[in-house]
This record gives structure tokens, sequence and C-alpha cells, in this order.
């Protein structure tokens, strides 16, 4: 499949416009910017993007950035929280302190990630604008540049979801905004239950404001039953949550010292200072007019790609076009887009770059997918609740392990938190992991590798040495538990 | 191999006195008293401990109420060094509300479990008697009761080692007091540099003490050089740590209000409150007199035993008598002693209740043993490090991976922290993981499994996902590192 890749001078004319000619085109910095691996050092690469910051959403928003705000808010909550630990006294994080570390540091990374991009690699150009298809190889930028592609990726990843009632402006702010605010609002309302809006709600209650999360339906309303209920409870001891909570109307003063009043469908009124809508993220295809090149697409705009993350069209795989990550995926997670780029990048590879016609491309097929809710609780989560699995057909069963039934749990006095685990009850094997309290996102991994080495529940736990008494007490006794009930 | 279980009426006479036949006896309630299974129920068994408190170490002076003061502790000590973070405050933890809590909730558990063991079970019995060996069956107790059993366990653990220059008394402590202090002294001194001193000192800091820890040699002498040098530079810029320090002479006033003074090998006087001396433990060999057994023991008076957790006579292992946990083993970690009970009951099962004589006992093969300190950083770390890795001729090779180059490292702002790997370069076997930084004890779970389960660095990153950007990236890092220097 090797061909000789694109010159820098192989220039085509169309239609009056020069077509610049690439081997490979990445649409979208994010995970989409590993792609130029040193194996494809010898294509001639264009990485697009326009968004306001290089590097996509985790680092610039997303991810890094709300942990580093995560952390600081958690020593105040935790502080907090601390009474019946014996541990009295007070504590207050610095919103504009914090801003000004984390952003020091992320811009930096940004802007020396994009100042690489430009300059750095010979074969790499960066084209800081926006695209629209023309066809399935072809790109218009916003300036009229015409750009084709041996091979396209598409990573344009995901854009907040707007609510009509609550358009974007000065006083209603998207996630991409939330984190750099000049000033924390006095009261601030968050609209969404999902993972954004509950971390985003546990970092502002933990930087002091007052917080009042708005949910539609129910907050993380695709985990157990028990999780949510849990989440529910400890997170609403600590800020104001309204599910089945609509907002139908808004005033939105311009003067910011008048405050906004929204009005909901129970009939709730309330006033507020900012309001953050995290109500879903919209995947980019629309931006990019992916319709005009036919891409098979979910109602949602969601691209549908194959196992090697290849583009369908009419049902039918593209062989040169790619797509990853929230564009491409529901997950939304960036473990996930990055492992897809690696997909992409090796299949980009056999594709472009091997010598030999007997390479088949690389399948995606890495499971489970954990996500973590880094909230205060703590949320970390793979795979089937047992009402999924049962739906499924599967003999399965669920235990539970409390963090209060271990001496960890004890040395936290915890009354709360657990962890659950969904396996077959035939095989042993590993269907789900739920987790909420300190430490879930860690406490997850030993199954997460149980779970993708295909380790049955039977002989886990005693087959290694948990280290006594750490937490991870609370994943050996879950597994003992799981052993029990499992045949054989 | 099946006998007729012991009857409650079968005593026999000896040398005057009546001799009281079990069919087990252990010796130590710790992890001995684990012992007494479903499986065994049809056995007499007696549980024999004269502990000042019931249940062994672990549960009362040990594991678990240290990680119960650690926990507040890490609180405060969070906070203090939280301003380049962005947070400021002060906290304070109250030792005495602290060990209220505590030992309220753990002398409880210490006294329900005594008194479950005294009348909870039919066929167990307790004796809460010091016992001596009279011969390899036979003990007798304090107030001259004779006890045989046609199997014994001893599971009677270690003390701490007492210093001829600082004897214990009521300002020289031991671990056993260290919690139960009435106050916490202004000033201490710590006399060791182990887990069990380094914990001690970590604990005392964060509650406010003012800590001098002496060490003969180096502290945490046995783990991995770089482990233990960023160990004495982040603990030593907490409390006052000097190492190649031995106290020669000492004053100790009875008058609690004048300073103890303390000499040292190297000139230095130390005025101090309180002297912790955390110094090594003995085995309790000696306690039980089981060189009247003949039975095989180190220089250090821990008993010799097989793979089966039978005790060696002469270099023969003596059918019916086990030994466990610290008096047995190097290790003195809980989950250790733990696992050896298991293996002990087992074989105490296929030993005297089998019905088949072709039940082979088990032999004790887990591996490797995780140890974790619980201090400020915290420590975690199991198998080689790279010297001793290649002084047993085998061809490896160590990574590093620091907390600072990952995501959750940037949000704790972590110059100091790392994990390392030391890989056997030609298989990918995991020979040694050695970390320090928050969460090291649990962090370190995913390398015990993959280790424990014989699973090669080669694929182990790539083959699971890991919550972006949780801790465990960390991890992953780490094992793409070894995998880039294994061969194949």
């Amino acid at each position: 499949m090797s061909e000789t890749a694109a010159s820098e001078t192989e220039l085509s004319f169309e239609a009056g416009a020069p077509t610049e000619l690439f081997d490979v085109i990445v649409i979208g910095a994010g995970s989409g910017n590993s792609i130029p691996s040193p194996e494809l050092a010898g294509l001639k690469i264009a990485i697009v993007d326009d968004g306001r910051w290089f590097g996509g959403t985790c680092l610039n928003a997303g991810c890094i950035p709300t942990k580093m705000f995560i952390h600081p808010a958690r020593l105040v909550s935790h502080l907090r929280d601390a009474a019946h630990l014996g541990v009295t006294g007070t504590a207050s994080a610095d919103w504009a302190a914090v801003r000004a570390r984390v952003f020091g540091r992320i811009d930096s990374i940004s802007q020396a990630g994009e100042q690489y991009r430009a300059s750095g690699e010979p074969n790499v150009s960066l084209v800081r604008e926006r695209v629209r298809f023309v066809d399935e190889s072809t790109l218009v930028t916003a300036s009229g540049r015409r750009l084709r592609g041996r091979a396209l990726v598409i990573g344009a990843g995901s854009r907040p979801r707007e609510l009509r009632v609550l358009p974007f402006g000065p006083r209603v702010i998207s996630s991409d905004d939330a984190l750099r605010l000049e000033t924390l609002p006095e009261r601030i309302t968050i609209i969404g239950g999902g993972v954004v809006a509950s971390e985003f709600a546990s970092l502002y209650h933990g930087f002091g404001a007052k917080v009042t999360q708005l949910v539609r339906s129910t907050v993380l309303s695709s985990l157990d039953a028990d999780i949510r209920a849990t989440f529910v409870a400890q997170a609403g001891a600590q800020w104001d949550i309204r599910e089945h909570h609509d907002v139908v109307d808004a005033t939105i003063p311009d003067d910011a010292t008048s405050p906004i009043r929204l009005v909901c469908n129970t009939g709730d009124v309330l006033e507020t200072d900012l309001v953050l809508v995290a109500s879903g993220r919209v995947p980019n295809s629309d931006r990019l007019g992916t319709e005009v090149a036919g891409f098979d697409q979910e109602l949602n705009g969601r691209l549908v790609v194959d196992a090697h993350q290849r583009v369908l069209r009419a049902g039918q795989a593209l062989p040169n076009v790619f797509a990853m990550g929230d564009i491409a995926n529901p997950h939304q997670l960036k473990h996930v887009a990055n492992h897809e780029a690696r997909v992409v990048a090796e299949n980009l590879r056999r594709t472009l770059v091997a010598t030999s016609d007997n390479e088949e491309l690389v399948s995606n097929t890495l499971s489970p997918v954990p996500l973590a809710v880094f909230s205060t609780p703590e949320i970390a989560s793979f795979g089937a609740t047992l009402t999924e699995a049962r739906d499924a057909g599967i003999d399965a069963v669920e235990v539970r392990q409390d963090y209060g039934g271990t001496a960890w749990g004890w040395a936290l006095e915890d009354q709360h938190h657990f962890a659950k685990l969904v396996v077959d009850r035939v095989q042993g094997q590993i269907l789900g992991a739920h987790i909420i309290g300190p430490d879930a996102a860690i406490l997850l991994q030993p199954l997460v590798q149980a779970a993708a080495f295909n380790m049955p529940v039977q002989g886990l736990a005693r087959g290694q040495y948990w280290p006594h008494p750490a937490a991870t007490e609370i994943i050996e006794n879950l597994l003992l538990n799981a052993k029990e009930e499992c045949n054989a």
C-alpha cells in the first residue's frame, strides 16, 4: 500500500485555487497532535486547528487544569469535614493565585507545543485556521487555502452544548471559560448533571462559592444507582443539588451587579451571579461540514468509524479517512482519544509507509474503558452495572465492599463509601466495577488490569499480597466477596 | 492422617499436674486468632495469649491505630505545605480527641474479640496466660496448667527491642505505648530508622511535636538508595533527622518536668521530654522458652520453618508444629502473617481433619511481598533494587518516572517524588518496584499484581486503560519506560 510521499513542491490547481498536498492532514491538535510519530517522519503532515488554545480541550480547559484546581479545593474541603477526626482549623484556596499558577504552566505548555508544531519538525506544518470539507480528501480553510491529504485524520473533538434558553455570554459560560474567571463568583449555578458539571460543582464549592446544580434528569445518570444515590447524598450535603430541574426562563442583566434570575419547570426561581452550562458536549463534525463528504454520522453528529478507526460512508469504510476522539466515540475521555490516536498512527504507517502489502490494519479492541469523576466524593467506574449485565442475559452477580469495613476505612472514619463489582457467576470474569470514595480513581486500576487481561476473580485476591492496612484492602475484600459468589 | 478429635473430658496426669489435651494449641492471638476456621470446627482448639491487649500488635498498637492517627496528622501536614498551591490556613489535630476516638473503637474490638474467643465457639477456649514450652507438644502456663496439643501453632509475634542504655520506663517508651500517651510531649526523640520509627516521627510531627530522629546507621536502610535519599531530604525538612547517631549515655530524671538528656557517639547532646525507642523488634521465642523444645532458630531468635510453615528441629520439619508471623519470618508485616495463618490453617486441616491421606501440605509460595511506610512522604516497595538484582546475576535494568512528569503531578506541583521499576531486561519480568510520594501504597498494587501473576512489562501499559489524569499514570509511564528498556 506504500506510495511515494508527496513532495514539498507538489501542488495542483483546482478551480483557480492552488491545492496544497499532504500525505496526512490531521484535524484537531488534541490527541491528534500525537499522530506525527517517528515512524511517520517521512510523511508530509499538516496539523489543522483553529482552537482558542493549541493542544485541545484536555490540556487547556478540561482534564488537566480542572485537576490542578481540584487538588487545592480538596485540601480546603477535607479540612471543613475533619472535626469528627479530631482536626480543627480553617483554610481557603485563593482563586486568583491558583488560576495564575495553573495557566502560567498550562499556557506555556500550549504555546511551546504550538511553536514546535509550527516549526519544530521539517515534515510537519501547522494550519491555524478553521477548515471545512470540500470532499473526502480536501479541505478549504477560512482564508481560502485548499488542502488535500492522501489520508485524513479527523480528531476535531467536541464543544460545550449551548442551551437555547441560556445562550453563552459574559454571564453564561461554558467549561471553556470556567477556570479562567478573573474572580470567583459568590453564587454560581451549574446546569447539568454529568461528569463535567459535577466536577465543577465540587471544584467551585471547594473554593468557597455557593453552588447550585440544576439537573434536568438525574445526576450521573449513566452510573450505578447506588453510586448515584451516595453521590447525591454526599455532594448534596455540600452544595445544593436539584434533580429534575430544567431552566425554562432566564433573565440575564448585562450589569454584573444585578443578579441573574432563573425560572425552573418546577416553579423554583433562583438568583445567581454566574451560570455555567455543562449540559453535554457536541461533536464538532458540523463545524467541519463533514456532511459534504458524506460521512456516516450518528444523530448527534458523531462520526461512525470501524474497528480500525476508519470513517464509514454509506456503511463502507473509507480507506484513508480516520477519525478519533470525541468526534468519533461516545466516551469523551482523553485516555480513549489517546489510544485511538495510537491506533490511527499505526494504521497510517501500515497504509502509507509500510513496504509490505501484507500488514493488516490494527483494530481497536482495548477494553474496559474506565472513567473517573474527580469530585468529592470521587467516583471511578468501568463496565456494566448489575442491571445492564442481567439485561444482556448474563448470569451476573454483584458484590459490595464498604470502605468502613477495612482498616483504612476506620482511619477515615468512613461511613458512606464503597466499591461494587459485577462478575459473571460462572466464569468469574469481571464485568464492571463501580467505586465511590477517596482515591477511587486509583483504587480501580487493579480491577481494570484484571478485566483487561481476562483474569477471573477466583485466585485474584489471594494470588497477591495487599499491603496492610492500605486502602487497596477495599479491593482485596471486594474480590474475596466476589469469589464467594462464583461457582467453582 | 485424620484422627479422632480430643474430647473435652480427655485429661491425662503427668508429674502430678493434669495435662489438658487439645487438637490444636495456637500461641498468639494476632493473626493466629484466625486459625479456628469453619473447616476446623471439629477440633478442640486453645488460643493462648498473655498480651496486654487481645488481638496482637497490629490491631492494638501497630498498623491499624497508627494509620488512624496518621490520617488526621496528614490533614494538618498537608495544609502546612500548601501555600505554593494557593491554599492558606491553619489546622491542628487534637491528640487527646484522636486518642479517645481511636482507642474507643480499637479497645472495643479487642474486648469483643477476646469475649468471643473465651465463649463464642464451643470448640475453642482461651488461655489468657503466659506459657512456656515443656516439650515440642506441651506447654506449662504461669499458673501451672499443662496444655498438650496434637498440633501447635506458634504465632507469638515480636516485641520492641530494649536498648541497654535506654531501658523502657515512664519516659522511655516503646511503640506499644506511643499512641496511648495522655498528652503529646512538646519534644520527642525517636531512636531508630526503620519503618516503625519513621512512621511515628511523621505522626508526632503532624500532631505538632518537635521530633528528633536518631538513627544509628541510615534511615530505612534496606530500601532503594534514591528512595532513602528523597525520604531523608523530604522528612528532614519537617523534623530533625540525624543519621549515624547512636545514644551512648542517657540521663532520665524521674521528674517529668526535668528534661531527659541524651549523649550521642557524635558528641551531640540533646534535651528532650520523651524517648520512643523503635530500634527493631525481637521475636518472642525466648519468652516461650522454645529452646527447651529444641526448635531451630536464627541468631535473633526467629524460628526456622519450611515452605509448609512447619518448624524445623535439627533441620527436619516437625509434622505437627507450625509457626507463623513475626516469630517465623523476617518481614514483620501483618499481610504476611495473615497469609501464613491461612497456610497453617489449611495444613492443619490436611493434617488433622482430611479423610484422605493423599492431601499434600500446601506451600507458602506467595510473592512478592510489598511493604508500605505511611509516613509523609509515603513509601511503598517490593522486591529487588537494581543493585540487588545485578548482584544476583540478573541482566536487570531500572527505570524511573517522576510524579512531576504526569498531569497528576502537575496538580500536586510535585517536584520530589517518583516511582522506580527494576525489570529483567530479557524477559521483562518485574523484579522490584519502589515508590515514594502521595498514595504510594495504593499505586504499587497494579505492579504487585503484575509481578505476582508473572505478567511481563511488554504490553502491560498498553493492554489496559489508565484513567486520565489519575495518579496511576505514574505507573503507566513507568511501565512504558520499562518496556523501552527491554528486549523483544
